[in-house]
Order: structure tokens, then sequence, then C-alpha cells
């Protein structure tokens, strides 16, 4: 999609200027106002347009972070806090300009806890560079969306990915963040203790804020260890109920499956294709188990049998790291799977969530709405907690194209929320979400609104987003 | 202790008495004034004094929560919601006087979603109310603070209790909750979903809450499957460092111990001599695992290992019902074998938590503080979590004694803060912990405050707790 300076209110470009004259001559060479270094921190990874801001922060320490925001408080002009760029609703998007603070360079692991599996890192550094970081230590951080995100941007968006059945959400692993906010000073939401009663949880109320209440300074994570075994296995079933039920009945019998992942027929022939597989062309459960060598033999044992019963084919498991490996990386590249579909259409990616026990019929209503609208659009999802992908293939340049799909993409988050579901599981509401949000939370997003007036009142921190 | 009416700022008693007239004439017994129902609503499981509320008013039903807080708003009268009373740091006194909401009307399963395995619930049931619903269905709710408490009062105080360690505290089980807001409407917080990234976590911000921000009308909680097997041992340690040294093996192990709770000699004492039982006078852990029989049978096994390496005793470990019910028992009854010390004195029961590699630390500069000022306060913690309770027994007639327990539990609250820990792992901030949140939470508390003043701008909700 070309890079245009697409802004739906431009705020006042007097006070823009003003921030980055003061800013250029404090920071230098931190501050670039270049179209280059503009377009990069406008959002790429979507369907919607990018919206550049004013100028690119690279910051490199809470004093810069704080130095910054008191600058732009000052002057009420926006700050869009920016990872790596992979969130996929917009979130990282200007559509008032302002000041894009980039985290990346505040990278540093500040401390390790080995005794208590906890470690405490900058916003910056991404989840594969902590794991690399950790690699000595026996222990791991285990929420993986796919993307190699930063951990700040994955607390933003309250993230999770394919193993949060087991490991939980950013909701879970985050023990407590820092984060500057709108007078530019630090704050400290809670401690290293495992649990607290002391007043409001701060903690849950910055993961899934996506920057519009501060900026993450810090991140205290929750580690596990690295498991002593990991195997995995497929198993293909005749029908999405089928492969449903046998998902339900794994959680019910409480079997601690690390990943448990769903891929439609669609899916399963895209993956197929591009990673040289060839499962049968049906709906598919990948799984992966974590434990010691008896407790993962005993849980692939227990789901082979829950997998016959529910009509699936004969679950093979393996603790072979390559052939695993494979497999894996075979689900992680279901996104460029599906884009090989029609390598020349754009692809917009979203996800809901229902209880699981709506999971089937939620999936096959869907695929019975891409049918009718002749779209192509392959399901992959995090089946043990009802959470579904769709990657929609679009040519964009079609007339009436984008709002065909985004009426789509709501009657599909209107479906999930008629379900008793969420309208989004783990990409966070964004720009994309902002249409379907208000009939989801209904007077809640009143009381949103009111914590947000409460604590950024000049509405500095990441405007446009969420409300 | 003497039940009185100790208020620290009654507010407006004209306003009061003309919210009483309007609900007794709208709502008739619902209502009641006498000095009976109000001192049974003030506090009376702590060494602080009781303050009554000015009336009491029992809900039946949303509709009846709502009339009360629009009247109460509408005249700025103060409101308190109250579940069972047990909650510890004064979170059900009226300071400020008032109307005490009492919800245990509201007590109904209102809807059990097995599949999902999660249920809502009106928030007077008790805890032990909602298992013996269940009983059937093959699930149960896990959290077990001790006390049998309303699912609302747990969740407002973010309680956990002996099991967090494997099922998590109010915070990872409460999936949403509907409540009553400052403008006397109900709002939803979000749906049954596993997850969601749909806007800001009001779900977990009323989670803790105290009642501050509004009244709980339901709750969304999850659910586990009753395990197939249940297995418990002891384990004795010649010293805190060795017993913790083995609870922090196990959970780096990642062992998933259901329970396992630390008892120090003199609580050990204190349960020999209350609940018949003859365990050496000596740090004692409690464990219980839960899975099918090859899982506890693996876990008890892993563990008898870590405690011969750390020194302790050997391990024995029982499935049998009844030995394992005899030895929770005493760990239940260890607030009553603790006031059975010295039965004439009174308890105050207060809790701290810090990262586990402080846990030994913290026991044994507390207990080296405890035997310097001389009193008796046996501990017993959840171990796992970090987190131990002291019960000070204490004589409130003594001239300063008050004051004295009230300067050690303040050490003890910065003792635990300063190893990386909380002033309070499971029992809230309430009127007792006020005095040191502030040290705790530093400039989180301004944000706090702004979040409060925002949603209860007249500080109708529960005036004078947290902040």
């Amino acid at each position: 999609m070309a890079i245009e300076d697409v802004r739906t209110e431009p705020r006042n470009p007097e006070a823009a200027a003003t921030v980055i004259s003061i800013l250029k001559q404090q920071f230098g060479e931190k501050l670039q106002t270049g179209k280059a270094f503009r377009a990069q921190h406008a959002h790429t990874t979507t369907y919607l347009p990018p919206q550049l801001p004013d100028a690119v922060f690279f910051a490199e320490s809470v004093e810069d972070v704080k130095a910054v925001v008191k600058v732009c408080a000052q002057h009420k002009v926006p700050i869009v806090p920016f990872g790596t760029g992979s969130s996929l609703e917009g979130q990282i998007n200007a559509p008032e300009g302002g000041i894009s603070v980039d985290l990346s360079r505040m990278n540093r692991v500040l401390e390790v806890n080995a005794e208590d599996l906890d470690c405490r890192v900058e916003p910056g550094i991404t989840r594969e560079e902590l794991n690399t970081y950790l690699r000595d230590t026996g222990l791991f951080f285990p929420i993986d969306p796919g993307a190699n995100a930063s951990i700040g941007g994955m607390a933003s968006t309250r993230a999770s990915g394919t193993n949060a059945v087991r490991y939980g959400t950013m909701k879970d692993v985050v023990l407590a963040v820092t984060a500057v906010t709108a007078d530019g000073e630090e704050i400290t939401t809670a401690h290293r203790a495992r649990k607290s009663s002391a007043g409001y949880d701060l903690t849950r109320l910055f993961v899934g804020a996506e920057g519009t209440l501060g900026i993450i300074t810090s991140v205290t994570l929750k580690l596990s260890g690295i498991p002593e075994k990991i195997a995995g296995g497929v198993s293909s079933f005749k029908t999405l109920e089928e492969a449903c039920n046998a998902v339900i009945m794994t959680v019910q019998m409480g079997i601690p499956v690390a990943r448990i992942e769903l891929l439609d027929a669609l899916q399963v022939k895209a993956c197929n294709a591009y990673s040289n597989l060839d499962f049968p062309e049906a709906p598919l459960l990948l799984l992966e188990f974590h434990g010691s060598e008896e407790a993962v033999a005993l849980q692939s044992g227990q789901f082979a049998e829950i997998a016959a019963e529910c009509g699936g084919s004969e679950f093979v498991w393996t603790a072979n790291t390559e052939e695993r490996n494979r497999l894996w990386k075979a689900r992680h590249n279901a996104y460029w799977a599906s884009r090989a579909l029609e390598p020349e259409l754009e692809g917009l990616s979203t996800d809901v969530c229902v209880p699981i026990s709506r999971l089937a019929d939620c999936v096959s209503e869907t695929q019975k709405d891409i049918a009718a609208e002749g779209i192509l659009a392959p399901v992959v999802g995090h089946a043990g907690d009802g959470n579904f992908h769709l990657l929609v293939l679009f040519d964009k340049d079609k007339p009436g194209e984008i709002e065909r799909i985004e009426a789509f993409t709501t009657r599909l988050a209107e479906r999930a929320i008629a379900m008793g579901g969420t309208s989004t599981g783990e990409h966070g509401v964004g720009q994309g979400k902002k249409r379907v949000v208000a009939g989801e939370l209904g007077g809640a997003l009143l009381l949103m609104r009111a914590i947000k007036q409460a604590l950024d009142p000049d509405n500095i921190f990441n405007p446009g987003k969420i409300f």
C-alpha cells in the first residue's frame, strides 16, 4: 500500500512544530523528522491506511521518556508509543500527528530473579531477544503471539498466542509495570510479589490500555521453567464439530496441553502448499505437551484416546525436535501460507474469541458467511481458549471491497459477541475494532472513557485508539 | 469487644435520615435501622473498633441495588457493600455512617456452563454454597480463603488462600462482573470468553476495589474439574530456611502442587494442642496434590525427593480422605488454635507477601521482632506464593498495646515492601493497611485516587477504605 499522510483530525500543527524544535535542540539525532522514519513508524501490517507522526523520538532511557512526555504534555501534542510495529489494529498510527516514541533502544534486561521465576525488562526488548538472554537460566518467557513483538507492545495489547491455554496471556504473566504518566513522572504499579491486594489493580489497567494511559517503561514478568520434555502431534478430523469436541474434552479433563491449535480445511491446504506438508484437507488439531518425560507421555496418551473417541485420525506424537519444529514452523507460517493462496491480494488479519462450547458454531457460521460472500479467508485458532483468526484476502483496488470486508468482519465480531464472546481475543481495539466495541462494552465504555479522561485529560497518549 | 458507634467523620445526618425514610417507604422490611442489625453489619473480626451504618438494606435483586444506589447518590449518602462480614481489614465498617447494603439474599447461581468450565453467580452466595450447588457437575470453585466468604466479597478483596499456588487468586478466576456504578446503572465488564483484548480491564479493576467503585451484582467465574485424585502429606524441617528451600525447588521444578503451606514452630505447637496432633514443634510443610492417580503419585514422589534433599523429615503422603481431612481441618483451624494459646487475648490477623526467595528472611526477621517485643504471634503461610499470615495476640485493655501492635505490623509491612513484596497479599487495604499503602504505592496511589474520583465523584461507595 502506498505511504500516504492520512490524518483524520490533525491537531495544532504549530504546537507540534514547537515540540519538535524543543526536542531537536535538547536531543539532536534522537529526534527524526524525515519521511522515511515517519513512514516506518506508521502502520504497515494492516489494511488500514498509514497515518504518519510528525516526528519519531528514539528514547534511550526513562529520563528521555519523561522529558518527551513533559514537553508534549505542556503543548498538548499527541504521543504514540512504538515497539516493533507488529500490532494489527492500527495501534501505532498517528491520526492526529504528534510524536512517535520508539522504545526499541530501551531493550535491556534489568534483572532476572531465577529463584522467583521473574525478571524485569525494558519495554523495547522483543520476546525472542528475551528468550535468547534467558537461555542459560533454565527459564523462558512463554507468551508467543507469532510475531517477534516487543514486551511493552505485547503488554499494551494484552497479547497472548499459541500457548496461552497453558501459560496464560500477558494479563497473567505481567507482575508489574512502571509507566510514565501524563504528568511526566514514573509510577510503579506493583512489586515482585506473586500476588497483592494493595489497592486497585493498576498493573492490569496498563496491560491492554494500548498506550492510551501512559508509556510503559519497564515490565516485570513471570517466567516459566524450560520443560524437561516437549512433545507434539497432530490429528485430523472429518468435521469442525469433531475437532472442537476433542478440544472441549481435553480442557474439561484438565489435560495441561501447552498448545492446541485448530486449522480449517482451507488453512491446511494453504500450509500444505506453502510448507510442503501432506495433511488431509480437513480440520486439523496441532498439539504440544510440556513436562517431564512421564508427564508428556501420559498427556499425549490421554489426548490420543480423546481424539479416537471424537472420530479423529490416529494421534501420532513425537518428542523429536526436528519433526516438531517443522510442524510448528508450518503453523507459524500460516499467515504467509494464506497470503500465498492469492499473492496479489491484501490480507486483513482479525480475531474473535468465544466460549469453547460455541467455537464450532462460530467457525461454521463464519465459514457460511465466507462462502456466501465468495471470499478467501482461512481459519486458524487457539482452540483451547476459543480464540480464532481469519486472514481475509481482498483486492484493495476493487471499488467497495474494503467496505464489504469491513461489513463482513463486523458481522464476525457481532456473531462472537452474541455467543458470549468478544470482538478481539488478543489483537486489541486500536482503530480497527472501534466500530464494534461500543456494541460489546455498552455502559462499560463510559467507565473506560472516564478513566482515560481522569488520567490523561488532554488526550495526549495515543489519541484515536480504543475510543 | 463492646459494640460502639465510633465514627471518624459522620456525614450529613439529615441526608441519611432522608434516604432512610425514602427507602423505608419504598422497601419496608428490607430496610432495618435497629441497633442489632446495624451492629451485625459493623466489623467484628478485627481489632478495629466497629463503626455502625445508619441502616442496613437487604438487597434481593439488581433492581433493589440500583434503587438504593440512586437514592444514596442523590443525597450523597455512603454505601457500604456487605457479603458475610468475614473481611479482616475493616472493609465493612461505616466510618461515615450511611447504608450497609447486605447482599446475602442475592445468593443464586444464575448459570453454569459445564462445557466451558464457568458459571455466573450473584454476589451473596458463599464459596461453600457454590461448591455444594456444583457437586453433581464434576466441577468446583477452587479459591479457598479459609472463611466461608461470599463470592462478591472475595472478588472485592482480591482474595486467594491455600490453593492459589495452583488455581490462582480471584483476579485469575473472575472472568467478568456486573456492577451498579455511581449513576445507579449496571455495567458488564466483560463476557464469558476466556480472554479478551477489548479495552481496559475493568474486570480486574473491580476485583480488589473493596467496594469503592460500585456494588458487584454478579460474578462470572472460571471453574475447575474436581480432581480424580487428591493426595496430601507433611514434612517437618529443622529450620525455616530448609522448609523454604524445599518450597522454592518445588515451584522451580514446576511441580503443580495444589497447596503448600508453611507453619512455624509456634503454629505447629498451637495446632498440636488444638487438633490433637503430634507433629514435631518445628517448621512444617503441609502439601496437597490434585490430578490423576498417576499424576499425584508422580508429584508426591518428586516432592519427597526434594524434602529429603533439603533436610526435611520423610515425606509420607496419603490419598486416604479421612487422614487428609484431619490434616487440613487442623490447618483450617489454625486461627482458633492460635487464639487458644491465650484465650483471654484478642487476635489481629495480618498478612504480607514477598518473592519466595525472601520468604525465609522475612519470616525469620519477623520472628526476631516478635521475640524482641515479647508477643505471641504464630506464623502460617501460603508458602508457594510467598504469602504469610501472623495472628498477633494482644491485650486490648493494656494501655498503649494497640499502638505497640500497630507499630509492629507497620514494621512487618515495611519489611515485606523492602524485600520487593507487598503489605497485603490477600486481605486488602480496608482501614487497617491505609497507613502503609502510601509507602508501598507511591505515585500509583495518585492514579488510584484519580480513578476513584472519576468513577465516584461524591465518594459514596465505601468511603474511608483504601484511601
